[in-house]
């Protein structure tokens, strides 16, 4: 198999666009469809200054590499999620290629923010994993921007992430997401950053690819928490479409945004106002983040006073057993402070 | 596990129900689902007379079987599309079963009729096997009820059926076939006939436990022209989710049109005139159907100068040889009288 452009052998084969290409210029590829995206979805500019959340994985450090290779202005966002050794890697990965970009990259960390980390809040408030801590980086992707004054959040989102999203959607036909799901989303509110995903147009093989022959040191291991998730399942289901019929992620997502988006997109935007908590867009009183970690603050207020009310009732001894044994989190405090950036 | 209505042992578990019966108490959920959709679709009443398709599978036989034990005045439609050994077999199932129901069946014999079957319908005309066939069975179902005064077509089209055809649709985002995908298609035109899936609310593996245990004989091989079709990979897909997610099919397609259809269903119907050869309706001058037997009529008449001339310049001897080793078929001259029914 040869390079379509110079006819070397070639290290990637694309076969949903009947190409092949060697190393060098599989990187112009990934470079013209980056750019192609943000060009014709109207991303942003040369002027603009891009936050790019960057997790650590290969697709936002791919992501952030080509940004800055095609001259925007960028700076990292990591979130630290509290997701044990899993986040603590991941930040190292995020803070050495940052400095190996000379790139300036802010840290928000929820475990010293809030107390608890992203599975803590889930399991205080019933919601699954995935679900609060989607939640979380939303929101503090929205907020470290609005802080910073950026006017543009891009996410390392994939055509196979939003594939996956995508059939997911459909399979339930959850029409309200459905509406919202697009590489570009505006800001429909002065408190609300435009989000968009420059990736997706790129296969989740060709962003590894990238971040391969880039040499980008991400960190390889899925979140532990996404074992199970329907996002692997519809994943591989597509994968299984793809592999007979080349090309099925990118005509369900691009048809999608072609010819279905359109006909779904039919309602009006919901009224946004500020949460009473945080003044944070949201279409309650108070926005789901904040709900979500003033449970899980109850919770362990709770769960504090009853271990407490478990010590009186037992000898000292004993008590001071129990304790040494069960301590109090240090961080089972929850606060609403700015982020420590 | 033990059936859910009289708590002896369960012969069939119904997950996205979170349901088991037993072998009576399964009869009983199978006729009520049926039933429910005639019902809630307005399908069609005991008083009108309705022609089921039968293909001699399981799925159009269960119909056939069910629709007759809850009374509507029922006659099957048999269709020979000419695929060899498959087609005699499954003719021969549908005759057997209409006997042993003492019901009347129709026959409508393409090879007999056109002079070919659809595979060379197919490679006649650059079509995809699938493709000429669904094409001709639509065109003759039709033709058939309104020959004999049907007022609606009832077809054996299942949950997993309609769900592949919806994902299918979906991949490609087919907004026109999406548009006329439902269990209930209304006549548009006086010479469209209704079309309606009863079964559009059962699984495939609980239309085979029906028949399995009704104790109908129905072909059980696939048609061997469906080898590689893509409603299969599109089954294999879906089969893998619904294991994951028991529900994800029904949830897909119900899902669709309830909230999905609505959507996409915007458009006017296209306006309907009468072929010039056949006075079926179509929206082009000449239907697809004889627009793909008349082109499939040529081919074989160009075929047969071609052999014809290849006769002839060949000494006599040869050309005797020639042709009893090719003969040309006794069906070659393609006709559009009526249906032998």
């Amino acid at each position: 198999m040869r390079c379509q452009k110079c006819r070397s052998e070639a290290s990637l084969e694309i076969r949903r666009h009947h190409a092949a290409f060697c190393a060098t210029h599989f990187l112009d590829f990934f470079e013209r469809q980056v750019e192609r995206a943000v060009e014709t979805g109207k991303m942003f500019t040369r002027e603009d200054r891009v936050l790019v959340v960057v997790s650590g994985g290969k697709d936002s450090l791919a992501l952030w590499d080509v940004l800055c290779r095609l001259g925007y202005q960028t700076t990292g966002l990591y979130i630290n999620l509290g997701i044990g050794q899993y986040s603590e890697e991941s930040q190292q990965k995020a803070a050495a290629y940052a400095r190996s970009l000379g790139a300036p990259l802010l840290i928000a960390d929820i475990p010293g923010e809030f107390g608890m980390g992203v599975e803590q809040f889930a399991s205080a408030t019933g919601r699954a994993s995935c679900s609060a801590c989607g939640l979380s980086k939303r929101y503090l992707f929205n907020r470290v921007a609005l802080d910073h004054g950026f006017s543009v959040v891009a996410t390392g989102h994939n055509l196979d992430d939003e594939a996956a999203v995508l059939l997911g959607n459909l399979l339930h036909w959850q029409t309200a997401y459905l509406a919202r799901q697009a590489p570009v989303l505006p800001s429909t509110h002065p408190r609300l950053v435009k989000k968009v995903k420059p990736l997706y147009r790129i296969a989740e093989r060709e962003a590894a690819a990238y971040a391969v022959i880039r040499g980008i040191d991400y960190i390889v291991e899925e979140c532990p928490n996404s074992v199970g998730a329907k996002s692997l399942l519809y994943k591989e289901a597509l994968n299984l479409l793809e592999q007979a019929a080349p090309g099925t992620k990118q005509s369900l997502y691009w048809g999608f945004l072609e010819r279905g988006l359109p006909l779904i997109r039919g309602e009006d935007d919901p009224v946004l106002r500020a949460c009473q908590y945080c003044e944070q867009p949201t279409t309650a009183e108070v926005c789901a983040f904040c709900r979500m970690t003033e449970r899980a603050a109850d919770r362990m207020r709770i769960r504090r006073c009853h271990e407490q009310s478990l010590s009186v009732a037992r000898s000292s001894g004993e008590a001071n057993r129990a304790r040494s044994s069960n301590p109090v989190p240090p961080h089972a405090a929850a606060t609403h402070g700015d982020l420590p950036l």
